[in-house]
């Protein structure tokens, strides 16, 4: 018992993530509102402040808290930089306004209150003395001056309580245990469309890989279809050793390229572009024609290494060596990955590995790519990532990761908590109205959301999923709209706005591409019938085009009776977006679905007009139930409007 | 970075109460369950064990987790001992368990190991270097010696994976970063019936104060009525400036005996026993003779002080003087306590304040008294709490506080959070089913399990509920039995058996007593008609002979459609309780209600029989649906077990 322990209790803060283990999330622009119960013994009045600085700021700038309710007190204050920004919150009993708050209470029982009198001036006195504010000693000479009702007036003013309140007696002051901390990342992280796709099979010449500059022949067509970041596999030097070929053949044909997540030869290893692509300058150039047309470049970073890659011969302790001698090929028993090999994250030597990998990102930031999609982040530690992410956003916080973990519920949270800036999420796999709903729910509305950014992808080069395999054209239009719509981050894999849906194997029973891109050329006809590019367009522009479809947790689920259809809007400020998806390929479905006319200011009797933004057709209508009729064949999904009839 | 960061990640650990900031609670003889997710990147396999410790030993005890699903693990160890105990979880990448586990895939898929048993050798052989256990020695020597099949059998028997098991490698383990803390209480903790008397209103002469020896003749029929726990209001000398009058008049008359929280006169103070009741060796004998009788005395500790207290002369510092140099009486303004004047907590000298506190209670624990009941706790610093029932219970583990804060909600739970044993709660304001089901649901259900044990006090001397005003007689058994069996522990204000319900004022309009005790002598006619002592003995048998009413969290509600029918079951092992209540005093009211006969194993259509405690009948019955018929007259509540008809 050294010293008076403050009086005041702060608990309960939100945001608050694992007891401030981990930071939560959120974009420039945004307001962080900060909450706590603060509350203290007895009858006293409180003060409360939230404190905050941007990282490498010493200083706290502080922000008062109002009382809201059942002792719960908030703030918030404006996250204008792209950085980490820290917060915390003090509290102190108020003497003044405790003081304030009796006397007028006593007033108003008609008792007297000279001693009272005396005690207020003896809290400016106080004051004065911590501060030697002239303004706090003209009050007290003039409360000497007046009389009982002069004083009376004095000290109740507004003009004394505000300079009381920039004097504050804090000696019995409670800071909040722990210092919080918020990632403050562009808005990119929250909002924007990807396609994906293998830059040697974007070329003319069956039987060769294309080149970045042929590549770049593609992304006219890319960017007039909406996309906003162009995510390329991985460019580098692909091994020889162990070689795959086509559909994941254990022995590859002379003229198999390999997969190119097999990484490195001895034409390089991660720093390295494969020499098939062209060069390092062509690759930036590539990236330069990218973002000319408003589109960024993202790269696939996959951590480990074929059996030629330089590191084996440069750091052979890197590697874990087997009592033959021989190095483990990557496996997840009894499945095989022969022409991988893993790094050992815990050899002897990890830190001139982890920093290597550090290296390896840092140089291709260099090169102008600021987003980067991580393979199997699930299979390293996961205080690599908390370190090496920290350590490229502490140089470069635009730097954007996307997680792609398909796992375990709990280690794909994890991923995120720890620093990922978006994460792939099970909607792959989620495809009735009870899955999307209940998923939705939980990454729109429960902790996640403070902290996991979804990327809704459709498909990725692994995975075509069984309804897209089964529902065919129809189907790629109603999951490309759920996507696009439910998350703000979505993407497609190349093949999609050609409905590519032919499975290796029976259909249902896998969900790998028949020849698949990633283990041989390809040469496609981009403008092969039954294209949905210009379904895509138009969403995409919807999606530019209303605010409220570039938010995450504005979402919620709206009644539409039939099981077929789900229903749900979104809302930023003006702006408020209804969707209705058929989530039936097959068959046409047909329900009332409920606008929340009273949340619009739309009265229940009143017409309206609702505007469907695919067709661009204006419907007349009246009451909150509105009949919709959806044909997979012909409009699987609607996107609505309203605006009052003139 | 300085040295390799452990893998494993381990969260979300239960019991842990605002991240570790304040313990949890229990009992002595319960098992503490500990639940975590844990989990590491990749596929390889976890060990985990929680350590625990009784708080004084330095060395861990560990027990092993075992995985639940999804990611939880669980273990549990008992609490044998009336102290804090300390856990805290570790885990590590189980490298053997891995290996077993890759090896077992590869051979179910039909492939041979030979280059996995020898991996499997190194990692046996790693354990030998750490242990030098000779028996590893001997399992590599025998796995020398061996063929193929040999070494597959030594390797994977368990007698080698039990050896493994004692020699785990810790190198890559996380220990969780917090410890946590269990305070574990004796059983009076959580159950017991407390009768709280004014021990000057205990004799048989009018106008004058009864003696402790006076007390002591109502021992016997407290004792009698089932009670645990006899409750005293101050038994110190009480003040005679601005002494209140009977029902709290401002001036006191010649005879009246004053407030007996106004403590403190020339006779002395919290440590002096009021000369009218006797002497301190009269005391103990009352503590004593409530021993032999096994109950054991409360007391009650208010921390205030009449304007005579010796504090005041002796350490004028404690208190603060106003401009005027006079002392602050209590107020809540625009009420005032003219009887009272509080200390300054936080004033210059305040270690010393504290200090004589614990003396105090230290002082009262050396006269036998381990139960205190603290008076308006939450106008006194919730430090000051926190630290002095620590360093009391550092002391003696046995003594127990009980809060008396009839405040907001977060206060009472602050308060039971920072070491209140048990507290006051709403529960003397719910009437309706609503309004009981509700609060007791979070009550049982809901964090405050962890750290809040309920008492349930149906009337205190400040609160003589509506109900009980207009309910009469009725009301009073019926708000019995919901204490008695809502909460494991109670407890009720003398006069209770009376059904004393005279209000000062109008019915309705206060909770105040009529010629409350509080301010003046009373005798009463403890057999006069109409009592219900009878009734309460049966009560308080009840909860003796079930151990399902000694327990708190095993509530559960069931159905009754009627909305004036509270219907509820405890079960603790073998034994289940079911009580029926009639909440409305003044009409009878019938419904059925359903007894969850799929939990007693008895079938739909198997006959049983219905034993009613309080009356002692015995009711056949069939079907989980049993009707009832409660008349507030009559039978305000009943409680009910079954068993199968022979």
């Amino acid at each position: 018992m050294s010293k008076a322990r403050p009086p005041i209790v702060i608990e309960d803060v939100y945001p608050e993530l694992d007891c401030g283990r981990y930071p939560v999330k959120r974009e420039v622009g945004d307001r962080l509102e900060v909450w706590a119960d603060i509350f203290k013994d007895g009858h006293d009045l409180i003060s409360a402040v939230v404190k905050y600085r941007e990282r490498g700021v010493r200083r706290w700038s502080e922000v008062p808290m109002r009382h809201y309710e059942n002792d719960r007190w908030t703030a918030g204050f404006p996250l204008t930089k792209n950085t980490r920004y820290q917060y915390t919150i003090e509290a102190w009993p108020d003497e003044f306004e405790t003081w304030r708050a009796e006397v007028g209470k006593k007033l108003e029982a008609g008792q007297r209150v000279e001693v009272e009198l005396l005690e207020g001036r003896e809290i400016v006195e106080r004051a004065y003395s911590r501060s030697k504010d002239k303004r706090l000693r003209q009050t007290l000479d003039a409360f000497d001056a007046a009389g009982y009702e002069g004083r009376l007036a004095l000290l109740r003013s507004e003009e004394v309580r505000g300079l009381m309140r920039e004097h504050p007696d804090r000696s019995l002051s409670s800071t909040y245990g722990r210092t919080l901390e918020v990632v403050v990342d562009r808005e990119r992280a929250r909002y924007g469309a990807w396609y994906e796709m293998f830059p040697r099979s974007q070329g003319t010449v069956p039987g060769r890989s294309a080149t970045f500059r042929e590549a770049e022949a593609r992304l006219d067509e890319i960017s007039w279809m909406g996309f906003d970041v162009v995510y390329l596999t991985p460019i580098h030097p692909i091994g020889r050793t162990n070689r795959k070929g086509r559909n994941n053949a254990l022995v590859a044909g002379p003229g198999d390229p390999g997969s190119p997540y097999a990484i490195g030869s001895e034409e390089g290893g991660h720093k390295a572009v494969h020499p098939e692509l062209g060069t390092l300058e062509d690759f930036r150039r590539f990236v330069a024609a990218a973002g000319e047309r408003g589109m960024e470049v993202a790269l696939d970073l996959a951590l480990q290494c074929s059996p030629d890659h330089p590191y084996l011969r440069e750091h052979p302790d890197w590697f874990r060596r087997r009592p033959d001698g021989t190095i483990k090929y990557a496996e997840n028993p009894p499945k095989k990955y022969e022409d991988i090999v893993n790094v050992d994250f815990y050899c002897e030597d990890w830190e001139s590995l982890w920093r290597e990998w550090l290296e390896v990102i840092l140089f291709w930031v260099s090169q102008g790519v600021k987003i980067f999609r991580v393979d199997n982040p699930h299979t390293k530690p996961f205080p690599f990532w908390e370190w090496v992410i920290r350590e490229v956003q502490e140089r470069h916080p635009d730097v954007i990761f996307l997680s792609e973990a398909f796992t375990r519920p709990k280690v794909m949270k994890a991923l995120a908590k720890l620093g990922f800036t978006q994460s792939y999420t099970y909607f792959t796999w989620r495809n009735t109205k009870q899955e999307l709903t209940e998923y939705l729910t939980e990454l729109t509305m429960d902790w996640p959301k403070e902290y996991m950014r979804p990327n809704f992808f459709a498909n990725t080069h692994d995975i075509l999923p069984h309804i897209l395999q089964f529902g065919g054209r129809p189907a790629f239009m109603m999951r490309l709209v759920l996507a696009a719509t439910l998350s703000p981050t979505y993407g497609i894999y190349s093949g999609y706005e050609l409905c590519e849906n032919t499975p290796r194997g029976e259909r249902g029973t896998t969900v790998y591409y028949q020849d698949s891109e990633v283990y041989e050329y390809k040469v496609w006809d981009w403008d092969r019938p039954g294209n949905i590019k210009g379904y895509i367009r138009r969403v995409n522009e919807i999606r530019r085009e209303n605010p409220a479809l570039q938010e995450l947790t504005n979402l919620s689920f709206l009644p539409a009776p039939d099981d077929n259809i789900l229903f749900y809007g979104k809302r930023s400020g003006e702006n408020a977006v209804f969707v209705a998806v058929n989530l039936d390929p097959h068959d046409a479905h047909d329900t009332h679905v409920q606008f929340p006319l009273w949340e619009l200011g739309i009265g229940e009797d009143e017409p309206y007009v609702v505007e469907e933004l695919i067709t661009r057709r204006e419907i007349p209508a009246r009451g909150s139930w509105f009949w919709v009729r959806l044909d997979p064949h012909q409009n699987p999904a609607e996107i609505f409007r309203l605006r009052r009839a003139v």
